[in-house]
């Protein structure tokens, strides 16, 4: 096992509170990977020797994204959609059928060379973790096969079966979630870590929701869910009373949902590209973390409601539109995904962690929101590995 | 003189009217290229031989983006006061006298290799023509400076003196005009095809701005004007009485600078980055369009109001925030921009033109408002030649 010296480190973002600061952060830094393992991170002058050492010009080194929402499996695109939403029609989730009904046509290769595309997309943009959801099939046969696909990328993968009810079962929407709780269930939860389920008006209501989570947990999956994103609804509610790792989207919340976040310690995820795309109104970000509960920054790449698989992009709307810190979002996008996926090994460089880190072409990681879109990430490392 | 067949486009924007929509866009199409310039485009199945070939695989081809406004020769960043404001403090002009002192001070190899740091950033991202400012020296020598060291990266050099009035001139800012108008023209105008004054409040007024523009004009420079950034004011009737190229900012504008922009011919450079970047409304692109106005989209690439160097991010802010159709923004972006420096050879691909343009790792310009932020540009040409 070969150890590789990373010195230079203009800003070393550990996520580590014993270095001080929000984000723990190390001026003039090093940091050793040995093997797939961060085992040593400080100043530079106190830097060990290592078998290879990589001198990075003051450039900053922040943890790899983790990117806690993502539906990668899919077929065609709706751009046309897109450009259409945008000269006035509102976004409503009865899109989903468009890319289900490509998705089930596309062979098995499409739908890997799609999401072999979209992982490397996001690997060069600093994202180390992806969750992969399905939620495209919809049938016994496509969802197992989205799961089994997501699961060649990734560990996180999310059964959404209970994404929207399919035009076939529209008369029978019982039909379909005895079917997600059951055979489909079976199936998927081979390739699933998570279960999730889209709950909205035009989706899945709370007790429909209720069923579909505790179906999941009793297979072994753990929960997170759809909640709040198009209008107030049971979403965070149920997400709570299940004990979800997360409830995402969070646009549209009540005083009794923030609250019950806090105390339930549910992660809340925010999409923010999602209303970048939709042109919907922005997550009250400020009030979430100021009734102290934790925030997730996540893509929710996807054909339909936000195509952006940039997570840099996702930080400086959140600093932008969200009034979050540059140091508070850098940390939700890193610690926070990591607790929303129930994950210590990542979101955070101090020795043992998995050595995911991005490297940024900037004196630090507040150039991530103060130069928004510019591509910064020159490198980065998956368990010490580094890109190409 | 050797040509180079670029085949299997899947979408080719060429610019052209007569190609029919407001892109000329033509499809499965092919484009040669005869040394610098464009000598075919058409059908794929029409193609005539060249020496060489691509086969681009679907990807779409967009001219090149021609960012008519950046300001690159400087020293320092502004990553803290950035942060400071975004969380409550306000943009003022001030703030580039920061930049002026770091930027008098620095080398002339600092400031090249920032330039060329970032017009590298900017091809990268499908820009092939920049217009570059002087406007951070403020002295003789260091305005000449400035744009001697531009001039070694672009032929759109702008003499931008008339800054902001520096400190040494607090209590003469008429000195200061002198100096402007006189020795120091006398110097600039030796690397610089435009003039360009800020007109603002805290920056120069009507009378001051006629005199420098009309003193440039009269050296041969052509005038280009920052107009109505932070409120109301005579920047875009300056830049209409002396014949401007183009009025740039316009986000406070009355019904008579519309009018007079659209009569005068002047073109409206918009910058949302920089509204991103300091939290401000942005312009109403759609009030312009409709009176007949030319809207041109760029940057303004600085360290102060807006640090980004993405034009497809410009695309995206101006879909998503200034209801521009994504045609409408990417013809900005592209042949407005030209227009803004009034030039004919680019901005659009169509035999004779300069062989400038962009591959996008995408079947159609739609995804550059649809992805924002996704590192799309596979490929840049410029004057035929292939980036790296
Ligand atoms: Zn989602
Ligand atoms: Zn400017």
């Amino acid at each position: 096992m070969s150890s590789l010296l990373l010195t230079g480190i203009g800003s070393l973002v550990t996520n580590d509170p014993s270095h001080g600061g929000p984000l723990g952060e190390l001026r003039d830094a090093a940091l050793v990977i040995e093997g797939s393992v961060v085992s040593w991170v400080g100043s530079r002058r106190d830097a060990p020797a290592a078998d290879s050492s990589l001198d990075l010009g003051g450039r900053a080194v922040i943890p790899g994204f983790v990117d806690s929402h993502a539906h990668l499996v899919f077929a065609g695109d709706r751009a046309e959609e897109f450009a259409a939403r945008m000269t006035g029609q509102p976004y409503s989730a009865g899109g989903i059928r468009t890319t289900v009904a490509a998705t089930r046509a596309a062979a098995d290769e499409q739908l890997t060379a799609n999401v072999a595309r979209l992982v490397t997309e996001m690997r060069r943009q600093g994202t180390t973790t992806v969750e992969i959801k399905s939620g495209y099939g919809l049938t016994v046969a496509d969802e197992a096969r989205a799961l089994a696909i997501a699961s060649d990328f990734t560990d996180e993968t999310t059964y959404l079966g209970a994404h929207v009810v399919p035009a076939e079962y529209a008369d029978d929407p019982a039909g379909y979630v005895s079917l997600v709780t059951g055979p489909m269930l079976e199936q998927a939860a081979r390739n699933a870590k998570w279960v999730d389920v889209f709950v909205e008006r035009g989706a899945f209501d709370a007790d429909q929701a209720r069923a579909i989570l505790r179906a999941g947990q009793a297979k072994g999956l753990q929960a997170r869910v759809h909640a709040n994103q198009l209008g107030e609804g049971p979403g965070v509610q149920v997400a709570c009373e299940v004990g979800a790792a997360a409830a995402d989207h969070c646009t549209f919340v009540s005083d009794a949902d923030v609250d019950a976040l806090a105390s339930a310690g549910v992660v809340a995820g925010l999409l923010p590209a999602v209303e970048f795309s939709t042109r919907s109104p922005y997550p009250d970000a400020r009030r979430l973390l100021d009734a102290g509960v934790t925030v997730a920054l996540a893509t929710d790449c996807n054909p339909g409601s936000g195509y952006s698989s940039s997570m840099p992009f996702c930080i400086a709307l959140a600093v932008r539109e969200m009034h979050m810190t540059p140091a508070e979002a850098l940390w939700s996008a890193t610690a926070g995904g990591a607790t929303s996926l129930r994950r210590t090994d990542i979101g955070h460089l101090t020795p043992g962690a998995r050595a995911d880190l991005a490297v940024l072409d900037a004196p630090s990681h507040l150039h991530l929101a103060y130069r928004p879109a510019v591509p910064l990430i020159t490198q980065t490392f998956i368990a010490g590995r580094p890109l190409s």
